[in-house]
């Protein structure tokens, strides 16, 4: 036990390093990398990511790891949670073929650029085979890695947020189905029309202004983090101290950036905010890629499009934007913010209809695992239902069924987490309510109190619990969705 | 000798992954982490750095070297070149005792911040202590590594520039106090005044334009490496296609930024131009800090301040800072960029009186080695021969002998490449001029004539063969320090 612990702590700080590492390869390439250089570097981060594998799959590291799990009861919470995650991580991988995984990545490799030329040719045809290979690795791997406990899709769904299964699942997007459907459709019955001074020219440097005012408001700690550009918005983080997020600037559509940032911001403070105790762990960062998704959701919908918010901020808004929106009154800033419209691209989609995206895909990949339904007719089925949910049609394959590069990564079970984010920032909500006026507690210039709450509630933890528990911790009840149904229907009724 | 190779090989690709990832994490470092991430991810460098350690240790590595080394007649040229230098390292690693290794690691990394307080308090005393053994474990260095032909402060001057003894520098630096001492300081006896117009304010993002204007005249592929801000400018790639440079804007100091930017693009053309198929081995890169600069030191000055270059590049500099520069003639602009003067900072001298601040700093560490010098007697000493060599006297120790960070690394040796690069580069121009009229070439628009001479004679045998032998390759003669000073006085002479 004791020879156990120290090679697992050993191991770990190895395993700590390739992980900042990697980390910090990532930002490079996401930011600043030359275009060639990219191609040149990605054998050097072939060579990194098989060193990682190695002490991952390590059969010492694995023994101690199996030691430590059989004493698990003599460890600490945080300690025993981890080791808990790594004693099934190594279990699954062993339980893959090596081969099929080998074949399975070149598969997914290869299908990238397919997929890209696909959707950019909007011909499903082309990308149809390397989907159909994926789709028989995934129903596969269910099988391969089934328990007691879960079978089928809920092996893959396990995999990116632990503890959700098809039942919680089912319960969600069946409440989504019926009370949520009928009422996007009347409230999004009239197409939404952009104002003419949203369509002005907002200066990017302006606007970059703008965010970092926003980052103070929010207290992102500018000692243990940065804002840089990028083509697409994320937020990166390496323990508690190196926390980065990225921004896009349109300067024909303002708004982007403003959300982007709030969005991002909050994704930056759940990592900011962590027990620092648990850096060199791997039980820091996020718990799970829902739980993380209701941090940022949290910020972007319920603080950052609420009238509390902006009736502190709008002066700066306006005085960064002195010509733009010197006839722009609150409610009319307000009004555009918390439009609601129907849409077919997903990540586009405003606060009210996206839930019903990711429900579409749920009930599609949920189909398609257990075998009811096959890659071939996925385009119309797709189409079929996008038009009963939201009463249009796809133009075309690339603005649907194509539309989202996961399948191709072979990434069955991601998408339903981003539609649990923000039921579950809408439950945390409703609980921080009964703590304090939310919205009052804005009026105070920062997001401080509102911190502090979920610092206390969630973000303390970091990974050291499951997600489910944590929200039982903070919330003293089970994921309930209808919260955030409640939230919804009782907010676009009144926009 | 088949498994010899296969395992260099094998352990090459991990040793220059891990090179590469130590360029990312610099890189980011110097340029993107925030303050506190910076403290918070030593630990994890610290890591990374003893895996690198441990992969150039492994005495499965060092036999496999070994063996190859005993075999390399075999060899072809660029691996028998890697093989010979990789079994030199192996050896004088293992003749260095491990305790007093470690124990010397610690000593410069304490004596780091001490030697920063000591500089920024103007008090020799504090750091004295910890020069007097880093002076000490340098002095028994030189017997642990001594070999047939390297002894004393040889053995250290040959790890930076392999091949350069005190017979060379000796020779060159002799010159250089006889020949150059008088005539600078006949040149520098009337202080040199900074005109009007250059005490302007030169916004930095016209700089910025101006320096991306340059680096397309140098043909830098903007492809394989980018651009940044950093608190000191530096150039850092890793091989041919990812080569990266730095530069900072002073507004109340335009030239500044100008000659940062040659002067490192002159560094990222040697990165560009190797031979690709070096790419992935240990041979790429420069062959050595001399050469190096002699290369950023050839664009920058013999280049970047000569009348050719200007007499095309001046009304694109006037049309960035037309109101600046409105009444400013290229003579006068000319005259600016090359003027001569008495200063303490090495840094910050002239192209003129340059070489000489590396002359006493050779000096000095050739007596301490030798311990016909002590410590403590160094400020005195430094001041006296400064005197001697400029005719001023330094207003204080941290303008004097505490103004480089070097001796704090326990860097003795490394300071005459500084010179030597200036040198060398003299040397090259000297011979580029018999192939074509350098000035006149310049007139093109661009460096591509120059560019690819120096490709063909230096830059595309990366590391692959010493320095020293690259020379002799590109100019048929041996160093030769008589083309720099010859230069020097012959254009100064007429400025």
């Amino acid at each position: 036990m004791k020879h156990a612990l120290d090679f697992y702590l050993k191991q770990r700080r190895k395993i700590v390093a390739l992980n900042y590492v990697g980390f910090v390869i990532s930002w490079d390439m996401e930011t600043d990398a030359a275009e060639q250089s990219i191609t040149a570097d990605s054998e050097q981060v072939a060579v990194v990511s098989e060193m990682s594998y190695r002490l991952l799959t390590d059969p010492e590291f694995e023994n101690a790891v199996s030691v430590l799990y059989e004493n698990r009861s003599s460890l600490d919470e945080v300690l025993k949670h981890e080791i808990e995650d790594a004693y099934k991580r190594v279990r699954d991988t062993k339980k893959i073929p090596q081969d099929e995984y080998t074949a399975y990545s070149e598969l997914t490799s290869k299908a990238y650029p397919v997929y890209v030329k696909a959707k950019t040719e909007n011909n499903f045809e082309l990308f149809r085979p390397y989907l159909e290979k994926i789709v028989e690795f995934c129903r596969k791997q269910t099988k391969w890695l089934e328990t007691d406990e879960l079978k089928g899709y809920d092996v893959l769904l396990d995999q990116y947020e632990p503890h959700y299964t098809q039942a919680k699942y089912d319960a969600f997007f069946n409440a989504l189905r019926k009370r949520l459907v009928p009422f996007v459709k009347e409230v999004t019955a009239k197409p939404a029309a952009v104002p003419d001074w949203a369509k002005q020219n907002f200066p990017a440097d302006k606007q970059r202004e703008f965010c970092e005012y926003l980052r103070d408001v929010m207290l992102f700690d500018k000692t243990r983090g940065i804002m840089k550009q990028s083509e697409h918005p994320f937020t990166s983080g390496f323990g508690t101290d190196d926390v980065r997020i990225t921004n896009h600037y349109y300067e024909n559509k303002f708004d982007s950036s403003i959300f982007s940032c709030i969005h991002e911001t909050g994704h930056a403070l759940y990592e900011q905010q962590c027990d620092k105790s648990l850096n060199g762990t791997l039980s820091g960062g996020g718990a799970s890629l829902g739980l993380h998704e209701s941090q940022s959701r949290f910020y972007e919908n319920i603080v950052g499009r609420c009238r509390a918010f902006w009736s502190v901020h709008f002066t700066k808004l306006k005085s960064i934007f002195e010509e733009q929106l010197k006839d722009v009154t609150l409610d009319e800033f307000l009004a555009y913010i918390n439009t609601a419209e129907r849409s077919f691209i997903r990540t586009e989609a405003d606060e009210l209809t996206y839930p019903l995206h990711v429900m579409l895909r749920y009930e599609i990949e949920q189909k398609i695992i257990k075998g009811e339904l096959e890659v071939k007719d996925l385009p119309a089925y797709w189409n079929d239902k996008f038009k009963e949910y939201f009463g249009i049609t796809p133009l075309n394959d690339a603005v649907g069924v194509l539309q989202d590069v996961h399948w191709a990564y072979g990434n069955f079970g991601y998408f339903p987490t981003y539609a649990l984010g923000s039921a579950i920032a809408s439950q945390l909500y409703h609980y921080m309510n009964k703590d304090f006026d939310v919205e009052q507690s804005l009026k105070e210039g920062t997001t401080a109190k509102i911190n502090e709450w979920l610092k206390e509630r969630v973000h303390k933890y970091g990974s050291s619990k499951y997600p489910d528990e944590i929200l039982r911790l903070a919330t003293g009840e089970d994921f309930n969705p209808d919260y955030y149904i409640d939230y919804l229907i009782n907010k676009y009724a009144k926009v």
